[in-house]
């Protein structure tokens, strides 16, 4: 990623460059779209986020640039925005057209460099989004993938990413499954090879070597251990099937 | 870690952020207390650093500020500052307890982001320490683990870390075991499967698939091989134990 | 790297300090000389270039400033600036041996923070290179290694890395084989387990499961697949061999 840095600083030398991510698992744009949509509310106000997942480099996928009311997305369109498109309420999207701001010659396979590092360095420098290309309506957009209902009190639920502690990180929300997160309710969650019936509110809350849950700081359910790697004692990774079963003999009544 | 660098910026835009290291292993306190403490005094003086290696979060292990004349150090106080403990001799530790200057709401897992980012921010800001909480003086310290003799002329050490070119870094210093390092005295160091029998001053120094000891920038013994991972060569890793002999049969006679 | 930085920027606090490649394989000159080559043209004129891929720290070699038109590039004499010197028409390499704008001590180890980082700095403070020591010629080049011709239309040539998505990028450019890119050939490149007929334009241009070449934005033929890592589907990684038979039975004519 070196030479998009040097495009962006030949533009901008006074750019302040921060990496959000190392971490996105390469032609993965779900995995993109979790992270951009986890962390950009952070930055201050005015900040240019370059989104560079983008397995479609050199086909007709349309750049794209998206404006909220405080922050400016220069990505593909290829849905990599879209959990960003579901927090904010007024977003404008523009197909970016004006190639006299890309760096020539523009590669097939090196837009990060060519096409999208000199656009979000222009926006960067106050130049008016306008300018780029015309504002659509028909960009790209993905659900989020949400559990399902597989029967009375079931969910089918799946592992979104494992994070670098090996935490599994699900997409299950409190407003998925609120009684989970109750601290009343009985429940089963079956991850791999184990079965989960705790919810605890730190990662050290938990003995040596148990699984159990939390719910992280991206607001989803995660199935983690106390200092100790759960993907491993779960034998489950990224996609892996999640069930929850809310309820059940042990419960003290009011479950689910 | 994107999260963690908005919060800073949103604070101090000019801020300079510099990371130490990425490959701190996760969850452990003794790694990232070696990666500070040999890296912070070549900072430039009034440099804030930020440790978060913190497998407490959650818990009621306490946010702390350790200021030194040159540097404040913004950290769990779970002893990942012990080695800076030992190197500084004024120090003041304070119990962070000031939570407006918190990100609100403060989440139970992600303190890097909610507590302990801003506290930087705002002492990068100049903000002074003292408005962040009272001095203590029962902050966590632990002693970095020492070789221990073990009989005559002998010593049980401990490979400390790997780095990322395989070299083995033990925890023997010059002051351990000054024969080791004169150049006068015959020694073995056992390490996996391989007797070291000589100390060189140069990665280059060794012949191919040759595993040897050099004194390391970090002060400590470690157990090398020419452009090759000596934690291969050895078959050991993080942890593993090391045997000093001093002296023995193949001494010209001034060994230990 | 957290202390070269330091370094750095205890002497000039106003640097930005952006890092080329992460990635770089330890040991490994080639490989630093090709990242290095590939990206510096991209940072604004006057940057200053520190390449440290030094397997010969602690021996003879010599530190070197390399001065382009544009770029100082600071480095071991040990070949990492090749590809930069064939593509900078005029270069003036100097041998650092003013060592009072060393970091003092001077280890054995770790050049990068002791010797290359404070030079880098100072050069980046606008001190002249000429300060730094005497102009060499003899300064250590190798020649990138090229495509061998091993029979009519026959070529035998190497995979020279493998990037972060699993594409083998080959030593092989359009001047090497000008047929293969012609779209007018028929040619057959074996590379470990596969045999690829096809060159298209983009990586999302091939079927799944399908490995067929790119002409790369490194100016080399890479072998890839859509979404998927080459490297893996043939089975073929750093160093191994490519043959590229040029015409064929099934050309339409023009082949070669």
């Amino acid at each position: 990623m070196g030479a998009v840095k040097g495009v962006i600083l030949d533009i901008v030398p006074e750019a302040a460059i921060v990496d959000i991510s190392h971490a996105v698992q390469a032609f993965d744009v779900l995995d993109g779209a979790i992270a951009i949509s986890q962390t950009y509310s952070y930055f201050p106000t005015g900040t240019v986020h370059m989104v560079v997942v983008d397995p479609g480099v050199g086909t007709t996928r349309r750049p794209i640039i998206a404006s909220s009311d405080g922050y400016h997305f220069v990505a593909p369109d290829n849905g990599v925005l879209s959990m960003v498109y579901a927090k904010e309420e007024r977003i404008h999207v523009r197909h970016v057209t004006s190639d006299h701001y890309f760096h020539q010659p523009v590669s097939n396979t090196f837009h990060a460099r060519d096409v999208f590092a000199p656009v979000a360095a222009y926006l960067a420098k106050l130049v008016d989004s306008r300018k780029f290309g015309d504002e659509i309506e028909d960009y790209v957009k993905f659900a989020a993938p949400k559990p399902k209902p597989t029967g009375e009190n079931k969910l089918r639920a799946v592992v979104l990413k494992v994070d670098r502690f090996g935490n599994l990180i699900t997409n299950i929300t409190p407003e998925d499954a609120p009684a989970l997160f109750s601290g009343k309710a009985a429940f089963k969650v079956i991850v791999g090879s184990k079965e989960i019936t705790e919810i605890r509110s730190a990662y050290a809350e938990g003995g040596p070597g148990e699984v159990f849950g939390i719910l992280g700081s991206m607001g989803y359910l995660e199935i983690v251990a106390n200092r100790a790697p759960a993907a491993q004692l779960t034998g489950a990774g990224k996609g892996a099937e999640v069930t929850v079963q809310l309820g059940g003999a042990t419960a003290a009544g009011k479950g689910a």
